[in-house]
């Protein structure tokens, strides 16, 4: 009996190559493609594509609620922006991925699990470490990476077997996903590159967006979004809601530039509508909400939520451990933030919570307060700083 | 011989009063204002302040330098923004303004150091703590603080000495800096209210904005921004020329909701297109040149450095160890960041350094590399995820 | 109807007085004693104390297992040691004391809540901030704080009302908890006095000790002490018992120099042989079964924890976010740790656990693996080390 | 002209297997060693085994005092204690090793370097990382770990040869520096043995101890242990006076389960009879002289240099960052430290400082003090919880 291999499939002429190879090397191939897009018809074409390579089987997993609940819910806990600017759209869904791959496998009894990376990135990491820890005794197969071939070399093996795969027409990779679209390419390898404006493929070019501002209130539970402008919407419709509302606009653009896994720096450029507003309001909601050591601690320990995520630690219990702190301490983010959209800007307008620990009838910034005296004021500030003055005088003393 | 008294000095209603209770409760009275921001007729309207209120003396300290070589500087090099958004405006400037009040007390040898601050703000233990740190001898006096006064109150008490100080203007009250400006009253008093047009200082209304972008090239050496468009500028003089380019284009507006240190919530608007544009130029060249470890704990010691300032723990010695850790990490901190003004946006184009650690000749993300290959990739991520896949295979054995 | 007032009430000559002088300015005065300590006898002696002050009421309320499930447990859990030394002995038993003061006030719909601590400790925080958290509305009266009185004038006040409290016997101010005890006074003032050995109450002196070394088998359970020597206890039974056999060997003296929260350093002896073998078992345990990123976070984690419960910051909703991510920590924390007591000393001797990550069968540090060969170790160190090598490059570049 | 070696040599079986075998490649072999430790018989050995084997160069470093100024200082002032118990005795020595053999190589321009490390362990990446980082250009060349060979075979290799390389006598693997030795084997490959009695080296058996406690004094001058009992010294001979008069007394035995860098986990039994007594002082003297702030991050940012050290990121800038964090922490950390050497503890019984924080003529803790009021106290307590009270108050409207 031929041994069987699981594909991770996205139908482009990486894993297109790696489905006839291994074919040839003898397996029984089943592509599984994870759907963490919204695009249905990509979804069909990608079947297509696996039909035309004469898989043994192909199967396509919806996996865009399991990635909003297992995943980008933590993120907007976390306020997770790598480098303070990019929202992370393309570690999550990488994960995701290659963890159902893997269940597929052990479903179907298969001895290899095999994916499309190259060596020079973080996805082949994501992709190794998943299989590992979700299906131990397969064998990992990684046919570009292990045979470095350039994509001609690919397209002339495909060739000559009779399959055409359609040449990308634009000079940019793209990743899209629910949580946003990541465009790599000329610029984007130089430190100092431009994008041109056709290269961006969720957000309205300056030239094309509404003249007037779009405004939009978003209602959090517990720090999960949950309506738009009062409309209860369920977390995957309503990031296609605000991806389009909000890429109108133009809102949520980006470069960053990033450390790998493997030590090199990388920039990427990114359209990121939906998360941008999310995390700009929900960030808003816990200012008003949380206390002052919980944001202080939050910022770090969400900080290295992230950067676990991108890192490939996902499976690391620490992300576990962090997953309990972060949901505890959305306890109280309930409310509704205004965002304004308009000309490339999601401008948080303001907030309201039942948990707001704002309250101007008791006490205003710099202004007064029924709450405490000024005598109180000032004792307190001066036990406030005693540890500070006491070394000032200790050190006057010494030196 | 009578008690002299040092008053940190605005030139405002509230010390206006404090310096003629100061007088009549017996002391010499002499105020000091010291200067931070680059408004050279409000200095002079505030010695003329003074000098009506016929105080003993009255001295003006030009602390710009002084605020960025001690303060600014850091906040640069922690690209620290208070709640991801608002760039500390006004701790740096209460700091050392109180810190050169106690200092000119120590050098007249004044017996009682006065501010005007209330008891509902942070400002009165920014003071108080500077105060007693540097001068710890002297008695501290805030007439506001501790008699609870209202505004008309205090008016009344000057009118009836036959002094008239002119009523604000705008129901705003308004703190400005080299670092940029604070914006509070009416709608700030409330988490969601949103502040008119005329309520801005610094920036354009976006009617009045230039219909075409600016660019800007700001070069840094060690962190410390040395240049615009390539000429050398000291950095007073650097601020005040961003701030006026990227104010004409709307940079830097924000709202922050933040926390006090007497444990209300606060919210003000604020302004700061110059530390907006550095921060963010400055945030990008370090991606490029520190490596993957600095960029993770300067984010977290950067956020606890601008804590500390906001929570009056300046003169903590960890502040201090923080500032040698800061300045150590600039070291390789140089280069060139092109910034596009436009439309309220600083967009940070893309950087140039000497220390890049980007080389695309070497490597691609995600592409290919000639500094490892395909089968030290996969090794790297076999060993790289060892321990996640031990701890799934024991728990698989022991659960 | 005179006001209700509930006095947390030690026994000692503070509480009493606190209690008559309450009585006397008009309160019903509700005593209210918290149990944390195993002595049934003191118990016994404070509500014979309480009945001879003639309070409207005495309660006494156990809370030894409240104190274990709601704090002991997770500072084991964190590990939690003040610097690196003393195991907190003292602030989880004062917040579970403050808080059960104020639910009785509740309860009985007190008005006033009252201490007997002194403005200068921990004590008076945690008690003023647990009891407006829980009783926001009770005012709080705090008699020796206020009114600064000595020792002597509480004696003749008391005195004079013909109440004769016994004079302590002893130099020292003893805390005893099931916990450990903390032990203060006389040579404790000094930074270097060293405290005689009949100060200790809870640990045998070295010429008391067996001469011949016991050993303990500890198991865990999620992280909690479930069995000594294979025999299951209740936690409370588990500290009793641990407490004797360790103390008897002299295991847990140490002294520790502290911050306070108002900013002074305080020094305190303490013996806490139950907590410290159980901290140093559990802290082996987990190096067997965590992951290394877990066991780097959760440290720094559990510190903040120890660093809040005895800052009096329990009630700050980040204890509970805290608690969560400690709590999920503990999954794998099973297991048998072996501890020898001997002179003094708790010497970890080994453990063992169904999730134990040491597998000598599979690899031995430094010496082989059959997990990996040669060529790999040599890959993944490569690429592990890629960025230091390609900073150093470029700063030989560059420089 | 044949290509040159360097290799890093100890002088056993490993390392002289490594030196034939190179010389058989056809490498001109420079062998060279790097002195950590005060035996000076043994590197007599080692320079006679390096003849024996007829290397074309044989080459001492004495490291000691580098050593010391470039690793153990920084350990000692972040009191780094791998997993609150290890000194890190190895890790630094192999990376002042491994670098002053790199340095070698450019020196006398070998295009080879080497080592003798398996793949099993953290010192090869320690090696790998450092060489690549101080001479990348040369190749690395690591024959034991390639080549997977048993000891039994490498003898073989060098009898045929007419090599008698004389046999480890015991069954525990030794390293042994100035900070310390580390012992493996047998009993360490389990999670739960317990070594004999005779495998340790540098402190004596209970049975050999003096039956009557030593005192020691240890002065420190910014952080550094500059003088015992009153009489000055440089470090490395402080270290070995303080290792002999501990190590009498049984001080600084220990065993730590730690994780390596290649994912597993590594049981190591350790001696370390200076380290422990200077860490144990030092972080007494920080308590009385630093601020409570510094403690806490100080602990943290310590514990992470720590780590960076042993997992081989000692290169990566941000350990240089965190040393002049570590450097500024220690400017008032000047005083004396009294410790008490018995039976296998190292008590540290009192410091004096001339920054000592504590002054009980001002203030002591849980009595009084003169530098506030109790009605201060109660106020600075009010707002001190004030945002507890607040959030508790809302929570309970909200719900």
């Amino acid at each position: 009996m031929k041994s069987k291999a699981v594909l991770a499939f996205s139908g482009g002429l990486d894993t297109s190559y790696c489905a006839v190879w291994l074919r040839e090397q003898g397996y029984d191939v089943h592509t599984v493609t994870v759907q963490t897009d919204n695009a249905a018809d990509e979804i069909a074409a990608i079947e297509r594509r696996a039909n035309a390579l004469k898989v043994d089987s192909h199967t396509t997993v919806d996996a865009r609620q399991q990635l909003f609940d297992d995943f980008l819910r933590y993120l907007i806990f976390a306020n997770a922006l790598r480098g303070d600017v990019y929202p992370l759209c393309v570690s999550a869904e990488r994960v995701v991925q290659a963890k159902l791959c893997a269940q597929h496998a052990l479903e179907i009894g298969a001895d290899v699990l095999a994916h499309g990376s190259t060596g020079a990135g973080n996805d082949q990491v994501r992709f190794d470490v998943a299989f590992r820890v979700v299906a131990p005794h397969a064998e990992i197969v990684t046919p570009i990476r292990a045979q470095s071939l350039s994509r001609a070399a690919e397209t002339d093996y495909l060739a000559q077997r009779g399959i055409d795969v359609p040449v990308r027409t634009t000079t940019y990779s793209v990743n899209r996903g629910i949580w946003g679209a990541t465009i790599g390419g000329a610029e984007t390898h130089r430190s100092d590159g431009v994008l041109p404006e056709d290269a961006y493929v969720l957000t309205a070019a300056p030239s094309d967006r509404p003249r007037s501002p779009d405004e939009i209130s978003v209602r959090f539970k517990g720090g999960v979004p949950v309506a738009l402008d009062g409309e209860s919407m369920a977390p995957v419709a309503l990031l296609a809601t605000l991806e389009e509302r909000a890429g109108k606009h133009g809102v949520g653009r980006g470069v960053h530039v990033g450390d790998t896994i493997v030590g090199i720096k990388g920039r990427v450029a990114f359209e990121a509508p939906a998360a941008t507003v999310l995390i700009a309001a929900h960030r808003e909601l816990e200012k008003l909400t949380l206390s002052r050591q919980q944001l202080f601690w939050k910022r770090t320990i969400g900080d290295l939520y992230g950067a676990m995520l991108h890192e490939a630690r996902y499976f690391d219990p620490l992300a576990r451990d962090i997953e309990a702190f972060l949901e505890s301490s959305q306890r109280t983010v309930d409310g509704e933030v205004r965002v304004r959209l308009f000309d490339g800007h999601a401008t948080v307008l303001g907030a309201t919570s039942p948990y707001s620990l704002m309250n101007p009838e008791r006490a205003r910034y710099g202004e007064g307060s029924t709450l405490w005296g000024g005598a109180e004021a000032a004792a307190f500030s001066k036990l406030y700083g005693l540890q500070d003055q006491l070394l000032a005088q200790v050190r006057a003393t010494a030196e």
